[in-house]
């Protein structure tokens, strides 16, 4: 079989759209590894179970490692395939979104270290009404944030956004609580403070939520949303054409 | 005066450097700007000077703003002159690190508004000792990161890296101090959370330094040594090629 020029550029770019899919596919086996991390190191504090604790704090290197590789692949990609327009906001977006990725692994691994401390000096803890609530909101922002970046769903993306804002007053009024427990007995004063750190280590993955869904709008739209108010968002990000 | 091809090329690649010049200078001018915010926050803290605090709080918005416009350049140079090797590491490091810088404008951010809170509650202030001695360090490591990304030089981001690790000893030990003045006086509890959270900030600095640092090693060397272990990476980098 002859082949024609056509073809020849049909083939580069038949294995180029591999090569994005490919990346977008290990963006969300990072996103699914961080994810299970978090709720295990939750799950590890609630259930006193150190072992666990110590599992998501050793797994933190997986972590790390899939960051570099992916950025790897990114780089590789930017240099042979040189991509332009959507393409190139897509590699630049999967770079972006390993790196709050990594940083959702970090903070899962200061909450299991903070569960070791806890599960180690036997406290009767407070505050886990708290975190439960918490962990369990800024999780499924995690979930629709991945969700959001896998389908391309800006409408998604944009209620994630939303979301951040209220796991923001939650986590003002746990630490408000935790506050009251330590005037009321200072010895507490040590375990509500490891309690606070872990409280903000969620609010900090709410934050990288946040951070993947504005990707997702800056890669479907080509609109860079960080730093804009809520308000004006929506009505720039629903009015724009794709 | 006949244009050969030649000449052309060299035009255009004088161009490219033009463009990979100012990207730098840009990066720069935001690192001076984040290093002020940071200088300026602490100095309301020990000053009581709320207005400063609040400059330094609102001026977040340029911080953001300059991020933007540097990502978007960037986004322009990989889109047009599709760089290749070291120059895509470079822009990828411009990229990187104005993620970085930004997270540092919001730390100082966060510093300007518990110091705000500190001063507007007339608070006799303990642990401001520490809070001096941490954020002289930091802010050192911070200059040195820049200096070290404006001259390529990797010996001084070598030692920015070593010294995050020293920072990491003088905020854990300045946090059990402060954690003692909580347990002798709970009426302290409220201003000393104040100062942890200045403290946690500070920690973060010198962190994203840290970061700044490693991008340094990897543009110069081509060399990710985020992850690794010191030991591990002194001898990586001092014995690979250039």
């Amino acid at each position: 079989m002859e082949i024609t020029s056509e073809t020849h550029s049909q083939h580069i770019s038949r294995q180029f759209n591999q090569e994005l899919e490919a990346l977008k596919t290990h963006l969300m086996t990072m996103g699914g590894l961080v994810e299970q991390q978090v709720q295990e190191a939750i799950q590890a504090l609630l259930e006193g179970d150190s072992r666990l604790a110590e599992k998501v704090r050793d797994r933190d290197r997986d972590v790390n490692a899939m960051q570099l590789r992916i950025d790897d692949e990114c780089t590789r990609v930017l240099a042979r395939r040189q991509p332009a327009a959507s393409d190139l906001r897509l590699v630049l977006a999967v770079i972006r979104a390993t790196a709050d990725l990594e940083r959702i692994g970090d903070e899962a691994s200061k909450i299991a270290r903070n569960a070791l401390t806890l599960i180690d000096n036997g406290n009767n803890v407070r505050g886990l009404v708290e975190v439960r609530h918490i962990s369990e909101h800024v999780r499924r922002m995690l979930r629709d944030a991945l969700t959001a970046f896998a389908r391309f769903d800006t409408e998604l993306a944009l209620r994630v956004v939303h979301e951040d804002e209220s796991v923001d007053d939650e986590y003002g009024s746990a630490m408000r609580s935790l506050m009251t427990f330590m005037m009321e007995d200072s010895r507490a004063i040590g375990p509500v403070l490891n309690v606070m750190w872990i409280l903000r280590a969620l609010e900090r993955v709410g934050d990288h939520a946040d951070n993947l869904a504005e990707y997702v709008i800056y890669l479907v739209k080509g609109l860079d949303i960080r730093h804009m108010d809520t308000d004006q968002l929506d009505e720039e990000a629903l009015t724009r054409k794709e």
